[in-house]
């Protein structure tokens, strides 16, 4: 553990204020980091299932609701938990004040439901931090340009903890979840998984996006770009969680290996059949879900059979809805035969900085996979990963499979 | 009813939105008062018991919470049932638009949990009501100095509600509540009470400081200094409720008698014994719980014995911690023996404009009390009524006693 005296941002999730007794611990943990010198700005998520409790409501009086109230109302989750540890952290002595997300001086570009940070004027937190207090700020929200309040896409207070970290400067952010770090594997499914001490900011880039939900991508990828460190840890125990660091920090001995598996349930493929193959097709399908900030993953385009084709790519299933609804026109006006959609994939991944460039690892993968009677339907690679598509009920024993023949499981 | 086309502040209470199905029930109101052709700003209170689950969810975590994050945490409420009514008018079709307090342009003097209205900058939401939107205000809370969300005194969407209405010049301003109109007794004891199709400004505040709670006594004050028409009626009926309206606007022949009966079981008396009496002792003893904005009612001093005297006073019970709190070192200080306190005390009154100079109605309601074997502990009148304090046991008797008294029960 560190003994020097730090600048921190603290971040609490969801799970770790959703009763009186976890806000009361999580109050108790940040006073003990200022009785050991430290000076703290939290950044708080809504308690437990409030957010999904608000979505419930609004979905009983609207179908659809509008993106802006919809902000509006979720919005209010955050601010109750800020008040709540607030008051929590006034009963134990400490001086702190409860911050909505626009208070606090988060400027976002208004995009209703996944808005981007596009400023942080950290004065009153910077004011508040010197005077002593604790600014408890509402995190997943923030102001746009009309002056309404606005929320960052789901699960994101994450990234207000980070851009906030970078924005005051600090010697690190602590992410607080109900896990205790960064595991080899999801240990739902991996009983063998092993916590890691360290991860490099790609490598949690990669597993954050592969579903490893620990951590934001976006939260992950401002703190790579700035050099925060970050350490993810669990506050329901001491453990000391994971550190994400930049790959310098490492020594080269824990590159180009396997690092951890990743997996992803949340997947739909989309295929656009019998479309005519012509210079400016991907852009007419794509451009519409770009659009609308839908992230398109494995694309596919099979061989051109007579100039016609089929077009596949992935997005992820709880976006499958909004892209058929936008796929569909286009691929009518792009004369296509028609739309299917299937949700019964997954994808599987080995994650770990150089791997790509290392000679046999694919090969490794690939066998383990086809030894255990694995059909992969496609491939897809970066610098530090290597994704496999294939049948959902296959993902569980996928990773587990890839956990031993990388073995994992032993210290690296 | 009314057939001409109108722009309107209409406010609904917490029990107006309780659930789903009631937001739903209010949207449809709205929705028919858009489709008649009106123009409606909406100022809304706090779902059902939201704002005392929130207390509760404080008390939890602190046993005196700061106020401002009290009004933080309790702002919240009101947010809510913005955002849902709104999306609730949107499944009709209609355009609208939450605004928290700030955002609707309600600034306060700050004064956490009981600020006041010092301005409205309507701005925002003359421009939605002239886009033919519905502007949807979060009622009880405003904008501090500091740029903090406070809270107006509890109960007090009213003050919201009626400000806006003078801040837009609107026609009339209508408060729905749970229950029909403005009563000549409150039903619950006095079961033969009778609704009034119009009160007076003077007399609805009287009633509404003595307990008869339909409508805030600030809200009161202010439609009375504007001469702002408000119609009390309730969401769950299309009756026509009660129109609260200048002297000017009543026939002579309603005034000069006798209009309700109403009591107020939220009483307490502090008495300072043993007081040395000299010149500026009131002011010593009272401003202190003036600067608290603590109302003091009857004020009753024993004659001078010796130079030594008793000081009784009545405030309302739930101000009584704090009064106690800020009298005691007072009392010290003057050279007072000790302070005791009672809440085994009510207040019974008759309400009715020019009823002080109308000769016997003090003598009937004296007799009818006596004639009953109510003891009357003290007397205070104003214009427009004459307030008996009683022992709390008494109350109910009173005011059915009072009600037949008077013939309350026969239209005026």
């Amino acid at each position: 553990m560190q003994v020097d005296v730090a600048l921190l941002v603290q971040k609490y999730g969801g799970s770790s204020v959703a009763t009186s007794e976890r806000i009361r611990a999580v109050a108790e943990r940040i006073h003990d980091s200022i009785q050991h010198g430290d000076r703290v700005a939290v950044v708080v998520s809504a308690m437990g299932d409030t957010t999904d409790e608000l979505i419930t409501a609004a979905r009983r009086l609207s179908s659809r609701p509008r993106l802006r109230e919809m902000d509006f109302l979720l919005s209010t989750g955050e601010l109750v938990s800020a008040a709540l540890l607030s008051m929590a952290l006034h009963e134990l002595g400490d001086d702190a004040v409860a911050l909505s997300g626009p208070q606090a001086g988060i400027r976002t570009n208004g995009h209703y439901g996944r808005a981007r940070i596009t400023e942080i004027a950290p004065t009153r937190i910077r004011g508040e931090l010197r005077g002593g207090c604790v600014p408890v700020m509402a995190g997943f929200q923030g102001l746009g340009p009309d002056g309404d309040i606005v929320t960052l896409a789901r699960g994101t207070s994450d990234t207000s903890a980070v851009a906030l970290g970078v924005a005051l400067g600090v010697d690190r952010c602590e992410i607080y979840t109900d896990v205790e770090g960064v595991f080899t594997a999801d240990p739902r499914i991996v009983p063998s998984a092993r916590k890691l001490d360290v991860v490099i900011y790609d490598e949690m880039l990669e597993m954050a996006k592969l579903g490893a939900r620990v951590m934001h991508p976006r939260a992950v990828e401002i703190a790579e770009h700035f050099g925060l460190p970050v350490v993810v840890r669990s506050s329901f125990s001491d453990a000391p969680g994971t550190q994400i660091v930049a790959e310098s920090a490492v020594p080269i001995e824990t590159m180009q290996r396997v690092r951890a598996i990743a997996h992803d349930l949340d997947v739909a493929r989309v295929t656009v059949r019998g479309v005519s193959d012509r210079p400016g097709l991907a852009h007419a399908l794509f451009q519409p879900l770009a659009d609308r900030q839908i992230n398109i993953d494995v694309i596919l385009q099979n061989a051109s059979d007579g100039g016609v084709t089929d077009v596949s790519f992935t997005v992820a299933e709880t976006d499958l809805d909004t892209t058929l609804e936008l796929i569909r026109p286009v691929a009518a006006e792009v004369g296509a035969r028609d739309v299917a959609a299937a949700t019964d994939l997954g994808k599987i991944s080995i994650v770990g900085v150089g791997i790509q460039s290392t000679p046999g690892i694919a090969a490794r993968m690939f066998g383990a996979l086809s030894s255990a009677g694995i059909n992969i339907q496609s491939i897809t690679t970066s610098e530090i990963r290597l994704t496999c598509l294939v049948a959902a009920p296959d993902v569980a024993r996928a990773a587990q499979r890839l956990h031993d023949e990388f073995d994992l499981e032993s210290p690296s």
